[in-house]
């Protein structure tokens, strides 16, 4: 039987000796790696923290220590140890584990995460409530360098010295964020990293450790070490600037060291950086070597897939990236913002062909935006590519700084809609419903590359503040099959895919497809035949194209990729109240409102009524 | 003839000597003064900038260099001194000058602005575009200590380095954003601002600048002065440590010192940080002793009005204030958040009374949001009082921290809706829209103190995340006049306030005093009685109450002081056609689709259509 069988739970952790934790480290990794491969999931961060994990679990008890992962993609490793050993094979499925940390699924998950750099903010709200409730426990954050460079985290940070309370901040430096870090303050990192003093004063803290038993005068030791070696030109860093003492580097693989390290840090009364070095994808020569291939990988992944060549259609991200591409040959002022996601939105090869017109800015959304309308308003033709659901953090942005100016900045919103294993903090669902209350912006949803073109070269020529949504997945190339480029309707119109009466649907982007199927699907119970309309502009509305089809149809149904509430078939019903046609149903298909949990994408499209039947179902009903 | 009318503007600044300075920035300060006093803004800050504004402008050209002002409640004094002299008595008056720096009003406004911490950004996008462009400009960005503490400017001098451009960043630090700065990085900037190592550097850097005609080797020279210096132990601080050149402190009042570092400054072929103190409310004994108080003040402000006690009724953010209060007392799980609004939200008695359950944790919503949905997972009651327009910085926390764990925060969204003079950066007109938007918010608006106490209190009792909304002004303090305390209606109901037939109008909050005196308007004009119903609950709607009107009535309409798009007009149009309430019509009045310029708040609500006259016209169309 090997050791990660025979553990009951992380109690267990500390009668293992050192020669014992090395090999659970082994069985962990092996774990993590045949489900995530298997299940698809994020692989690296996990990989990389396994020692990290072990080390904490040995030195905090999370019965009433409260560890809280940073976006959470690499608890794996804790979730295993926390009483989800066994479930954990059914991760990111329908009803299993979630990919992330999740308050609802354990109560060893103290906060809820997917969106990057909340841990301090959360812990310090921990800290403070347990201050004032008079509790005890320690209050820790694990947050990795890219997640750290994110002005959340930075006020946090900043915020420490302020609320006089005592948290650990663990910082899990691999030295990447998703692609490599960026900007200044990595520089700073990779030279503390480095730095000869700091491993003087890590000793030093280590040596401590192992010779106090107990810790009421440990502060006065530890700053009587640094005055000693801050006599020998120890350079202050950007968390000492801030008042937060700073310990480190440490080895992120040594478990032993971590935990000395750890245990200084409960009996140390401040709060307390822990820089710990790992190596993201430790443990496979592939993962190591291709840490970003397997950061997030799809269900089904071979472990030499990061050596093959991909193949298949391209996905909306590609089409996006190869407009772009194409585009920035002919005009020179179109440049390309992303914040850590030029993999995610496939912009490498954009970077490559126009690296001084492409900037990746790091988990830093609100900046990107900013300096997008800066671009823009020094007359450049910024586009930024963005997840649907890291939009939300630069929702100010786009309020105050691109739409308030009327600043030509295109946004390509990506993963619009749902977006399946990653679940709940990942669904971009409001971006409709939100953009859409935002004066000036013009919302275009392409149902195919050939509209998707269209929309962004003619963005180029009319310098407006306007997104263009898609979701994640396949692109249909064309929705004509004779391989002729098809013809393009006009700006700011909706077209009708198929003429008929009484019934119209009408569907936009990833919902035009479905309403075509529902229309089949219509016509097969009925006698009626069906419309289907593509509406192509969330905002404006093509009015005179709505209007044509209120005069000639008794039941409208709308279905949406994107919150019910908010979205575009609430406008609709809206706009058939403004004009008066009272003598039209409406019918709105689209996502509930409530939070969808991780399932594939269709399973979250039945959940959510997406389906032609249903559709189907309604028509008959309002007929 | 005074000196600043011999000027026709800044081009003639260069032929004034010193004592001429000297005397042109007394009577800028007479006429900010002047004017502000009488149009109401923002004091303090633009009295603290005088002699700086006065420097950048004889070292810059803003025919061609672009000088963006942070927030741009400073900007005053460029304002004057940028062709806007005459008009500037129409300040924040509807269609004169805004009272924050406006990409649309003159050339020399460079970019929009009001909610703080862009500057850099969009000096990074100027900078970038120049570069492109092989253009010759300077981009300076001037942003104070309290704004350079939020995140996003954290994000954009982290970016600073890597994007490998020439920006000009001046820290105006006056020791407090709008209240004294927070936080461990401004323990750092007083570090700073008293360090005498950086003295000699400056020294050293204004020798350099009078003994060098061209900058070839500055760079080099001041590298070299650096080195000398750093080996007399020159502490790092944190801006070196993100690769950017910090000079400073340097004196804010004192023009030619800040000219020659300007010149300097320019010549430097890096980007670089120019530390500048200066004192907020200069030149005048009252405005220096109550800066806080001048901040930002109302029309027909006197001189003396700091020193006088205030009187009258208190406004929603006094009466939130005191039910919190209240509160506290008996529940001790009660703490309160605010971003660098303690003023503005009249929290200052919470702060003396309950010190340790009170977070003022600096112009940093996002943070403020995340530290409170920790406090809440661990047990506390945390509540946060933010201007709507703020909010939107947070929008994405409410969604993934606070909504997604339906974690018990109170948002007290202050300012909602129309604000008048700040104009279109400072609305609260999107919190409906985006709010309603997000699964399980309740969103509650009060029509009066009475139903804001109730409302407060049972989210105590239900801890669930939730909003209450209200306007900026008065609150009504009940709408019985008998000084009973009037009976409150049931949790998530709406309320019947009159009962008629045919007509039912429906307001929430600010829009029901409205919705009175339009029924009284329409049955002043037909026979028909008409039903006023105070919302109450935006999200989840009183379906029962709804029903309920539907039945009984052929015309709703709604009016809303938030933006029609996606506001809760919308969401009565989308229920009529789920319940299939086809006979009765719909008309929704509230803030149009565009941005609304500055004027004084009742003039925006005639604007908007927001008139008793106007809703009756409607019916009488709609009947």
């Amino acid at each position: 039987m090997n050791i990660l069988d025979s553990l009951q739970d992380f109690h267990d952790l500390g009668k293992l000796n050192e020669e014992e934790l090395n090999a659970l480290c082994g069985e962990l990794r092996d774990k993590i790696l045949n489900v995530t491969l298997k299940n698809g999931g994020h692989l690296s961060a996990s990989l990389g923290v396994v020692e990290l994990t072990v080390a904490l679990l040995r030195a905090f008890n999370p019965d009433r220590d409260k560890l809280i992962f940073d976006v959470g993609h690499q608890s794996y490793a804790y979730k295993i140890l926390t009483k989800r050993k066994d479930s954990f094979a059914t991760l990111r499925q329908k009803g299993g584990i979630a990919g992330f940390s999740r308050l609802n699924e354990s109560p060893y998950d103290f906060f809820t995460t997917g969106h990057s750099s909340t841990s301090i903010s959360a812990a310090l709200g921990y800290a403070k409530a347990r201050d004032l409730c008079k509790q005890d426990y320690e209050s820790v954050a694990i947050i990795g360098d890219g997640a750290l460079l994110n002005g959340v985290a930075f006020e946090a940070l900043n915020s420490v010295d302020n609320l006089k309370t005592k948290v650990i901040i663990v910082l899990n430096d691999n030295k990447m964020s998703i692609n490599p870090r960026i900007g200044g303050m990595a520089k700073h990192l990779a030279e503390l990293a480095t730095n000869q003093t700091y491993v003087k004063l890590k000793n030093a803290i280590k040596s401590q450790c192992r010779s106090m038993e107990n810790g009421e005068c440990i502060r006065d030791r530890i700053s009587g070490i640094k005055s000693r070696l801050k006599s020998l030109l120890l350079p202050m860093n950007v968390f000492e600037d801030m008042n937060i003492s700073y310990w480190g580097p440490f080895d992120g693989h040594n478990v032993s060291e971590l935990e000395s390290v750890f245990n200084l840090a409960k009996i140390y009364d401040e709060s307390v950086l822990i820089h710990v070095v790992t190596k993201k994808g430790k443990g496979f020569e592939q993962t190591e070597k291709y840490a970003s291939f397997f950061h997030g990988i799809g269900p089904g992944t071979d472990i030499n897939d990061a050596e093959k060549p991909s193949c298949g259609t391209p996905g909306w991200s590609g089409v996006m990236a190869d407009t772009l591409c194409k585009m920035a040959e002919k005009d020179d002022k179109i440049v390309v913002c992303t914040a850590a996601m030029k993999d995610g939105t496939k912009l490498g090869k954009f970077s490559k062909l126009y690296p001084g017109r492409f900037f990746d800015v790091g988990i830093a959304e609100e900046h990107a935006l900013v300096y997008a309308a800066g671009l823009a308003a020094a007359g450049m033709k910024p586009v930024v590519c963005i997840y649907s659901t890291f939009l939300q953090r630069a929702a100010d942005q786009i309020v105050h700084d691109v739409a308030l100016q009327r600043l030509p900045v295109l946004l390509g919103i990506d993963r619009a809609g749902l977006v399946g294993e990653d679940g709940e903090t990942h669904h971009g669902l409001l971006d409709i419903s939100w953009l859409r209350a935002v004066p000036e912006m013009t919302i275009a949803v392409p149902r195919d590359a050939e509209d998707l073109k269209f929309f962004v070269s003619e963005w180029s020529k009319r310098k407006i503040p306007m997104a263009v949504r898609y979701p994640r997945g396949k692109a249909s190339i064309s929705t004509v099959s004779d391989g002729k480029t098809r013809e393009i309707a006009e700006w700011g119109r909706s077209e009708i895919l198929r003429n008929g009466r009484k019934v119209c649907l009408i569907g936009a982007g990833s919902t035009v497809d479905l309403m075509l199927k529902a229309a089949c699907e219509i016509e097969k119970r009925t006698s009626i035949s069906v419309t289907v309309v593509d509406l192509r502009f969330v905002k404006p509305l093509d009015e005179e194209g709505l209007d044509r089809i209120f005069l000639t149809h008794k039941v409208i149904i709308t279905a949406e990729e994107n919150g019910l509430v908010g979205g575009w078939g609430e406008a609709i019903a809206a706009y058939k109240e403004l004009k008066g046609y009272y003598d039209t149903k409406i019918a709105s298909v689209g996502v509930p409102d409530k939070f969808i949990s991780h399932a594939s994408r269709q399973e979250q499209w039945q959940m959510c009524g997406l389906t032609a039947e249903n559709i189907a179902d309604i028509a008959a009903k309002l007929l």
